[in-house]
């Protein structure tokens, strides 16, 4: 019998299965949330809780040197950006683990220094450290490690029956626009949504709304609907279809109780927000309303991983 | 012209040049010491500072598969602890960026999680997320946060002439012996010896001891002086020669005062401690005492990681 690989598991099933197998080492004193959010929540001594988290860029999967070096750079820490905001966080510092082709031009590994450099600046984020090692393909994983906000920290874990669903920006095409190397991590929208509303739950959208709806329904136990009609779908994205499927995009979703689904912007600065739905009740489920009134379950089928 | 590639660049100067090409994204509130230790020491809000780190294997530089998945877990969380150790802090929690190619057997990501799970138990360390991505070949990035002990971090640039050399363990012969991949890392024997002992300067050795002297010799502007008799040879490194030029050892190299010498104890539990030279004056520079007592100035050629 053929020894079964992780193509034919799937992404959410082996994570479950690593922190199963993981068992006492993923949990430990001060872990206030551990494996399965946008960030781990540790309680230091004194202060506000720590956001500590990580992604991995790999030549040839998330970027092709076709992109300018630069736009690389400023991925691998926006991405990371985007976790920190995923929780309403303030990121602090990062790490940055890079591995290299000895025959990588110097001008390259400059380029995505100046873009990682650039993006550092314009969040307030120091780079302290990090490793340089030999590798096949260009490898960028970050580490960033943050402080969680006055109201602490928002998780995936929180939206209930009742509340109202939003997203910040538009969906859909990031990869074909480029959008995904270039994007604006919603740290400052992250910041003031918590400190005026009470976000009950959120999370950024790196795999595509309706897998990420689902990531939200399974972690809250919720059942959530969204409609077609009210989609924020971008220029690049054209269609629904995409606004629901494509991965990258990097914007928000979150969950405000009803009450203060009045209260939330239209507008933040110069990025949208948009009502798309609501939670309807207890129970992991993901239903679109279609234009004409038709109530469909969504599958989680955006970016696969494996 | 061709451009130049990084390996006409080598280790040391890509990562001065990476430091210099951040500039100020490298600094920044909270940073009591950056790139260039074993890992950043950040101040928090109260408490003792953090320490953070990350380390990067990559199949067929770092370990080929033929080494048990286990081990390569194992290893890849205790290079952390080693920063960790050589900084002597104490581990708190970790997070794992995972490539793998689709084709990966379930069984190996198993094997892998167990190792890190087992490491991560033996030293209080929780694994509390990562990333898990598709790549070309294994990769494991492990960041690290740990925080400074009582008397705070040990840093690699507090050498002073005068003060006693040290190294915990036996040296060289690391790779052959499989020793590189289920060593101990000395987070308790650097916890004892800083709570006893006024270590000046301390890092871990892991490009090899001539390469990781010239190390702490520049970040402490110091001339080193070591004995080749005084050096504990392993027995798979079998010579001087192995155990200066071996990577991997993960033993600590540390200086105290003269004063304090003879107060370090020859062995922390099962682990030798041996003085093995002195800091003679100011000014970056190793040389070697052979056994017929000449004085050679050591190049700085370890492991090569381009």
């Amino acid at each position: 019998m053929a020894a079964v690989s992780i193509r034919g598991l799937g992404e959410v099933p082996l994570i479950a299965r690593l922190a199963r197998r993981l068992g006492g080492a993923g949990k430990g004193r001060g872990v206030l949330a551990g494996i399965g959010d946008d960030a781990a929540v540790l309680r230091s001594s004194g202060g506000a809780p720590l956001l500590l988290a990580c992604d991995m860029l790999v030549e040839g999967v998330h970027f092709t040197r076709r992109l300018p070096a630069r736009w690389i750079g400023w991925k691998a820490l926006a991405v990371n950006l985007s976790d920190i905001a995923a929780m309403a966080g303030t990121p602090r510092w990062a790490v940055v683990s890079l591995g290299l082709p000895p025959s990588t031009p110097v001008r390259f590994v400059d380029g995505l220094y100046d873009g990682l450099g650039a993006c550092a600046r314009r969040f307030a984020t120091a780079i302290v450290g990090g490793d340089t090692v030999r590798a096949p393909q260009v490898v960028v994983d970050v580490a960033i490690l943050g402080t969680a906000g006055p109201r602490g920290p928002v998780l995936r874990r929180g939206a209930r029956p009742g509340d109202a669903l939003f997203v910040t920006g538009r969906l859909g095409g990031s990869l074909a626009s480029g959008r995904h190397a270039r994007f604006t991590p919603r740290v400052r929208e992250a910041q003031a949504l918590a400190a005026r509303l009470p976000v009950h739950a959120m999370m950024d959208l790196s795999d595509g709304l309706a897998s990420d709806l689902w990531q939200l329904a399974r972690a809250s136990r919720a059942a959530l609907r969204v409609e077609a009609a009210r989609l924020p779908v971008s220029r690049a994205g054209k269609t629904v279809y995409h606004a629901l499927m494509d991965g990258e995009d990097f914007e928000l979703l979150f969950a405000v109780p009803a009450w203060a689904a009045a209260r939330v912007p239209t507008r933040l600065g110069a990025c949208p927000v948009t009502r798309i739905g609501e939670v309807r009740a207890r129970g992991a489920r993901v239903e679109l309303q279609t234009r004409h009134g038709r109530i469909q379950t969504l599958i989680p089928s955006g970016f696969r991983h494996f």
